[in-house]
């Protein structure tokens, strides 16, 4: 089976939602934590990407080429992205953000504009930089149609080809239809990136993935406009309950939404939808009612909560038998203790 | 294509949400919305099933039968149903409910015990009810374990039986191999129940109808403990974007939402995590760019904001083309005023 492989957008098409304001120190909170986590690739900047800061696109108090050097202060074995729109950034601003520590760009078009990215392509693969053909608004074009434009992104020389679903307009059968025809006619890999309008972001990333994807989007806690991204924790719960070989680790994939971005929203008087708790129960197969009392046994014998839940669920523990808990919790105390 | 039925369950599982604190006045506000929307079966009384006001399950200051009352009170289409757990719920609980106005019951087991069923399907079967099978926890057992469980409920004479994954714990697979089982080896119709712990719960319930299932579950606004239930407004959208035969309406299904669900919960102090403006972006295929300027013209030309996305995305409008709001708004109220 392949790896799959997982962008973090949280501070790129998430900016959105925080009018572009993540601040260097907010950016150098969250990619240190997704980089612990194991997420291959973190993109940074503007949500329309670099030097989308203008009144058409939302001013933010912070230039792209700061936050791309807060970034990459902080990161370690990620890889470090930025977005290019051409139109909107150019090819001297992606010579900047390489300066600034940027090692990979998405350069993005319409579906059915990719020749606009023919010079930017070539320049980044010049500049050696990891490069990314990323295909918008999907779903407004035939499979037919995505496929001739990403074949333009391959001629360019761009390592891999996304099929990106920006209205989160697309039903799992469109998914398939396009990713499967991408991976067959391609010799690069190919990539999908959800929004979840439709209640559809996980799902159709599993279609994505069952019809040949090797890379996937997400973004910490779905932060995103409208009804966000694909959430990067759940889709690293769903790779590994259905044991795909991915480099992402789960706990630390949550913590990263507990430990920084929630805080750093916080900080912003905004919040999240996301309900870890009820996830990692989803994750376990456990009864919610399970989750009062095994916070306090994870408590009492200072062990990991989630570590409880999953073990209840692999003893297929059912309700009326809440007196397991101090059970596990015992034995996972002197498992860690040895 | 076969049609496909809904049960709404906001008055029922959604009630764990309110602590079982919907009134009979909220009842009727929600259950005549419901039935306004063509849903088919509404799902009403406390969140453990009939009589599960205890301390054990949590108090409701109503009980099932004034609430089911108040239901029947205002529903002229839909079917009214209960759950009835035995053991927490009798027979004569359910003869009780049917002369408030019932006149459908899931009864509802643990996925490996639909023995305790027998004698309440028998009798719901005989007093004339329209009686769902409904198999708990269904992820906890095998593909096998789940068929010769609803192959009982078959037996006892249940009309349908419904895979219910109470956990949200199903992958999309399991759901396939459950499903696809018990629609190939049982001769009554089959249900499927999800919850969105793992995001799944639209993308389940489209793989639970792509294996045969023709009953599905959901609530407004995905109302539900944990991660809700599937988002009934979204269900709606996606299968009638993907052409499936039903007898829900979208737009009174998501008026439902907005004009009856969300106003009682905000007399308790509570909200929900929807986005009904992106999800029609999502159904429409169409820029969030749009939405402000599509509401301004909807006022300006007395037409629903949401015929004017629709329309955009069937012209297949992209960034930029904002000047097609106004033509298309007028348009549309032109046709309306024909």
């Amino acid at each position: 089976m392949s790896k799959i492989y997982i962008t973090d957008t949280t501070l790129r098409d998430g900016s959105h939602t925080v009018s572009h304001k993540f601040s260097p120190e907010d950016v150098k909170k969250i990619a240190s934590s997704l980089d612990a986590a194991g997420i291959d690739i973190i993109e940074v900047g503007h949500g329309d990407g670099l030097t989308g800061s203008t009144i058409n696109y939302g001013f933010s108090p912070y230039n792209d080429f700061e936050l791309v050097r807060a970034a990459a202060s902080v990161v370690k074995n990620s890889k470090l992205a930025v977005l290019l729109i051409p139109g909107i950034g150019t090819v001297e601003d992606l010579e900047r953000a390489q300066d600034c520590g940027a090692n990979a760009v998405r350069v993005a078009t319409h579906v059915t504009e990719a020749d606009v990215a023919a010079q930017h392509v070539r320049a980044a693969k010049k500049m050696g930089l990891f490069t990314v053909g990323f295909l918008m608004m999907a779903h407004m074009a035939s499979v037919e149609r995505v496929l001739e434009e990403a074949k333009k992104f391959e001629s360019y020389g761009a390592d891999i080809v996304y099929c990106t679903d920006s209205a989160g307009a697309m039903l799992p059968v469109d998914v398939r239809d396009k990713i499967s025809t991408l991976v067959q006619n391609l010799s690069i890999p190919v990539g999908h990136h959800s929004h979840n309008n439709l209640g559809l972001a996980i799902g159709n990333s599993l279609a994505a993935i069952e019809s040949g994807a090797t890379y996937i989007d997400g973004s910490l806690s779905g932060l995103g406009a409208g009804s966000g991204n694909t959430s990067t924790d759940t889709l690293v719960a769903v790779m590994k309950k259905m044991n795909y070989d991915i480099n992402a680790d789960l706990y630390k994939t949550m913590d990263a939404s507990t430990n920084a971005l929630i805080p750093v929203l916080e900080s912003k008087g905004l919040k999240t939808n996301t309900n870890l708790d009820a996830m990692i129960l989803g994750y376990a197969g456990c009864y919610s009612s399970f989750l009062l009392h095994s916070r306090r046994a994870a408590e009492r014998f200072n062990v990991d909560v989630r570590d409880i839940i999953i073990e209840l669920g692999n003893r297929k523990a059912v309700g009326g038998q809440e007196d397991w808990i101090i059970e596990v919790a015992s034995d996972l105390s002197k498992l860690k203790n040895k």
